[in-house]
């Protein structure tokens, strides 16, 4: 049999709870949604529970499990996963942090955590640290969004086992790292040197001395937090033999991506807020299911507005997700085998991540097609794949697409 | 509540995807088969996933997880169960390879890798290598199918890590074993010193002389591939208590009985073909039933179809399945708990096995029967079982055999 190329949608927090002003339906059961239910309809559903079932799952551990591994495993913070999103090529044994640009007084006593909500000119102040070396460690350093950065530790013998150098709170001085096993001495160090020639690079930097001269706070100091270490992800092209590529908006989803082997492509529209491109979502999506044997798009506008609390836009983003899905649908190669999923349920009423099942519907040559009728939650617990695990999905694609490996005889 | 006998019957390969052919529909959904959806009427349902969801599973890693045991910690590779399947008793340390017999000229270079497809004489050419004495190391040898053997070391600190002296091509000298790690030294040499001392006790056998008399090409040399140790697998009698029996034509599933300690029945006319004698195996089974606690059936004949990718053969098999099963309806003792099961899934279309899940049946005096009124893939998903994997089948059936052990107070 000739191996199919798997479409990947992941609807980032699109699972819900049923909602009183929405007479006891979930955003999914009263949104007019007929691309999706055709989905459903000639497919095979069921639960998914992204990592067991109750468990509250990030988007970054629910995202390694639906792409087959196991985050017990392979996840080590949130930290690398960042840093591999802003665009630093992280390696195994690279010691990443989450940064933030902020404001301190001539004694690196914090002023404002966020320097003063620093939009622009990150980038500049960024390059001015990127490539530093202190000692043996050389310094990676990338800009995020607003006063969001990463920094990365490239060196021999390296650990995450070092303090936060932001206090996090405001009026008090900037921390010295320590190290948190003695093996970590050597990172607690070179962490405590970057503040300090970080400090002294930034102090006098032209992005700094014009913020000051407008009368706005500068950026003369990065704090770092939640070290971690990169793990030894063995990537799909290697796993599965997959060349796969992967659509998303926002920085940590991509840095998923590339830490699992996904060619991350860029869409011009697809932002990861309530304005991203959903159409030229789809059209990149159906171009890319061309040249990859995966490919996979995650839309991350319903879980905005479940930790928003906005029930009524969460409805809207199921209409829009429909229309997404209506373009799909039409241009679909028939070879293809597609998966709905979220990567987890984002409740209005919750206004976090919460442990309960996502839908999940699979499409497909082959697939034994059930008695469903609606992408929803209540209609996916009747279907025929029953409740599954995150990292069962994987696995049963590969199946389907006539790529999986046996085992056994 | 006094112990009750189990019936597990696996028809191998039997679960399907839907055929454009047979209007979407399964070999088991367009077949008819009163007794078999008898039993599903009248039982609980439920899929199951052999190894884990979307994992294709091999026949031997499959058997290991229906009688309970987790096969990511005892399957060790196919050489020692079907070394246990062509008779020989393997034990815990044994090394266990597959061969074959080939015709070598006077260098050893291989001149065919079948000796011509030798069909007889391989028993007698057998015995005069069975019983050898390598120093320390004793060989167990037995002829299997055709021009296929295994070959068995016996001995203290023996390794499977030596490779292959079959050189799976023609023209081409026999291999030397060369060891893989250092402590299978004495594993190679001994390996090597077989090769030689099966020459000279082949070249001039009697079985030999005959065939080249005929103008036949020679069994005069054995050739080793595929080592394994066969792992230190409990019993079922030990591990559950159960005296078991078990019936199946072919010799690698004979292999995997007598591996967790299940007594292997011989029964005239189950040959694991397309003409294997159901009924009398179904008779076998309900006799052994008198006097074992466990009793298993192995029905190949669905496998074979799907493998060659034959959909009216598989719907002729599900009908003389369902004949099997009216002679065990109609004579099965009443406290007997029986389970209906695949090994796995062999589409037709996919004409090898998949990833997809296989229907289980439940029948017996306490079960919780469902609404499911039908033996096939579709049915099973709504019963009462949900899904379920391979190991959880064996706990299940000795709870409702009242031979369960508590665990905890």
């Amino acid at each position: 049999m000739d191996a199919r190329s798997i479409l990947l949608i992941i609807f980032d927090g699109l699972g819900d709870r049923p909602i009183a002003e929405l007479g006891h339906k979930t955003p999914l059961e009263v949104a007019p949604k007929p691309a999706l239910d055709w989905f459903a309809a000639n497919g095979v559903n069921g639960l998914l529970d992204p990592i067991a079932p109750g468990v509250r799952p990030g988007s970054d551990t629910s995202h390694l499990a639906l792409f087959g591994y196991d985050p017990l495993k392979v996840y080590t913070g949130r930290g690398p996963f960042e840093a591999a999103g802003v665009g630093i090529e992280v390696g195994p044994g690279d010691v990443a942090f989450r940064c933030n640009f902020v404001t301190v007084d001539g004694d690196l006593n914090v002023v404002d955590r966020r320097a003063g909500r620093i939009r622009e000119g990150t980038e500049e102040l960024a390059k001015a640290l990127d490539g530093m070396k202190l000692g043996r460690v050389k310094v990676l350093f990338r800009a995020g969004t607003e006063h969001r950065a990463a920094l990365v530790f490239r060196g021999k013998g390296l650990s995450p086992q070092v303090s936060d150098t932001d206090p996090h709170e405001h009026a008090v001085k900037a921390l010295d790292s320590k190290p948190l096993v003695p093996k970590a001495k050597a990172t607690a160090k070179a962490l405590n040197a970057f503040t300090k020639e970080a400090h002294k690079r930034l102090k006098d930097h032209p992005v700094n001395a014009e913020r000051t001269a407008r009368g706005e706070m500068p950026a003369n100091l990065v704090l770092a937090r939640g070290a971690g270490i990169f793990p030894d992800i063995e990537p799909v092209t290697k796993r599965y033999g997959l060349k796969a590529a992967g659509i998303a908006g926002v920085a940590l989803i991509k840095g998923m991506y590339r830490a699992v082997g996904i060619e991350v492509l860029e869409v011009p529209g697809a932002t990861g807020g309530l304005d991203t491109n959903m159409v030229a979502k789809a059209d990149a999506a159906l171009a890319a299911l061309r040249t990859h044997d995966l490919v996979v798009v995650n839309v991350k506008a319903a879980d905005l507005c479940g930790h928003d609390g906005n029930a009524s836009g969460k409805i809207t983003v199921v209409e829009r997700i429909d229309q997404m899905m209506a373009a799909i649908k039409a241009n679909l190669p028939q070879e293809a085998v597609v998966a709905l999923t979220s990567d987890h349920s984002t409740p209005v009423a919750i206004k976090d991540h919460s442990g309960d099942p996502v839908p999940v519907t699979i499409f497909g040559e082959g697939v034994r097609v059930d008695d469903v009728m609606a992408y929803d939650e209540r209609s996916a617990a009747k279907g025929g794949l029953g409740r599954i695990r995150g990292q069962d999905l994987m696995p049963i694609l590969l199946s389907l697409a006539n790529r999986g490996e046996k085992y056994g005889a």
